[in-house]
């Protein structure tokens, strides 16, 4: 019955050639190079675009210059639905286990799935400060990321948030860029490299709050400051700013990989091969939730969709060598 | 006088912050985010969008559907241009050698620039068959990617012109879509997985002409079919198809890399780790010219991408690590 010459998927059966989880660059590119391996896949997401979504505006998406996550989120999504690719959309998978030759999916809206592969895809959770403003200035002053952002604030004024390797090469970063950058930090010591650290310290526009946590996000329409508390003195004051970059890490879903039974780096992300083979025969991992020694991570929308391509084409080879036993 | 921060380039001296090689999807990319990294940056390249130029139609970049190549290398072209990053299109690089704290580059035409990194993003070299009617249709059912261009031979007839895995897996991929697949080859054993070669042979779409070399492509305004000879007979015949997919490999330019000092695979490909980096302090390669045991090969557009995003960051890191010093 299939038009598919590869695909292994009998479509009576419910069992799908791959289940993709994960809808941001990585999920949308491996679903695009499925379908065009002409395999029956599905893709399962609580949201569509991830990361993406959340950029104001996107401007290193080569050929795609200056564009609004959401949009470039949307021209993805639209590549992907002329394949007729199936999406399930607003529900999460809750557990992924082995079923005799298949892997099977639960979500959290009871469904299930079967698939002879899975790509995973989920992408990491950005850690947030939880504090008032943030959400509502998100895309308008507050940012998770200042290379994607920083060319937006030209000669204005920008704080950072955090002490770590992210937090000290973002405010270096946008030194380049900025008239001036405050570094927020919550202790009296980054925890970065000593030359980060160094750098950070000598830069004549870098200007370091320590011991200091944001309490609030101040704004009309956009940021137009932070409130910030002194956690030795207790005193509280407000630093003027057009932007906030909070730069306090990220954090792989460790818990859900490791019920899976996958084999993660010392950071929690997913150890993949260089073919994006993870220690599951039949599981490929690409994206922000992919790590491991043959990474080099600079978490890009351009980096994750490559993973998501090179996923699919293992994929394919995989099924390829299964059809054939 | 800069108004790079971070830049170490002197142009009263004439010295780059970096020197890409070569301006297809790797090194465009590479040229957009060191652009990005605020740095003082020049494209060299013999010609604007390498490969990707040559594609008839991309659809296997996200977000921009059934683009052809041309066109895409225009969007990519023009990205760029807005950051204003000088390119010297039309030449190539002769010769690059290091000069006290630099690499400098010599050109055919010969111009010398000097710069603190260089990227090569120089691609690889496809072997033709140099027959006539090759030149003449290439776009108009001559291709050399199967993944690229098959789509648009559905329910048609081909041929595939080699004998290893590129040409077999090229065969195999082609049949799940097309009619039809003749699969020339010049020896009369293949030189692939025996796993590929007993998929070929055991699949009724494909057709083996083995012994057999293409002496000619034949065709109006496009290709309709292909004359073949049989080098043990002698005989001669053509046989009837809409396209011809050249899979007869791809060269990296093994001795102007060798020349450099460069590392290189088993395959004379550049060895690069996953930052991009190679054997030589300051140089990088990324794209098709980038391989080594880190890297899992798969030509595409959005791959080499993000290679060249890869390239620049590591750049970028390389060089406030130098400023430090």
């Amino acid at each position: 019955m299939s038009r598919f010459r590869l695909s292994l998927s009998r479509k009576s059966e419910g069992i799908y050639d791959c289940i993709i989880v994960g809808a941001g660059p990585a999920g949308l590119t491996s679903a695009l190079y499925l379908a065009r391996f002409n395999l029956n896949v599905v893709v399962v997401s609580k949201d569509v675009g991830g990361q993406m979504a959340l950029a104001p505006l996107v401007d290193d998406y080569p050929g795609i210059p200056g564009v609004p996550g959401t949009r470039l989120t949307e021209m993805f999504e639209e590549h992907v639905k002329r394949y007729g690719v199936p999406m399930i959309i607003g529900d999460s998978v809750k557990s992924i286990s082995r079923s005799s030759e298949t892997w099977c999916i639960e979500t959290e809206g009871d469904k299930r799935l079967c698939g002879y592969t899975i790509i995973l895809a989920t992408g990491t959770v950005r850690r947030r400060l939880n504090v008032p403003g943030e959400d509502k200035f998100i895309g308008r002053g507050v940012s998770y990321c200042a290379v994607c952002d920083g060319p937006f604030f030209k000669e204005r004024i920008v704080a950072v948030v955090g002490g770590g390797d992210a937090a000290l090469t973002s405010a270096l970063y946008l030194s380049t860029i900025t008239r001036k950058v405050y570094l927020i930090h919550r202790r009296d010591a980054f925890r970065a490299f000593p030359f980060y650290i160094e750098k950070v310290k000598n830069n004549p526009k870098i200007e370091l709050i320590m011991n200091s946590i944001v309490v609030e996000i101040i704004g009309e329409k956009k940021v137009s400051g932070v409130r910030v508390r002194n956690i030795i003195s207790n005193q509280e004051r407000v630093i003027e700013t057009d932007g906030v970059f909070i730069e306090i890490g990220s954090e792989p879903p460790r818990e859900f990989l490791r019920s899976i039974g996958l084999e993660l780096d010392e950071m929690g992300y997913v150890a993949v091969n260089p073919d994006m083979s993870t220690n599951l025969p039949g599981i490929y991992a690409c994206g922000d939730v992919a790590g491991g020694k043959y990474k080099h991570r600079f978490e890009q929308i351009i980096t994750a969709a490559a993973e998501g391509a090179i996923a699919a084409y293992s994929v394919y080879k995989y099924l390829l060598k299964m059809k054939k036993q």
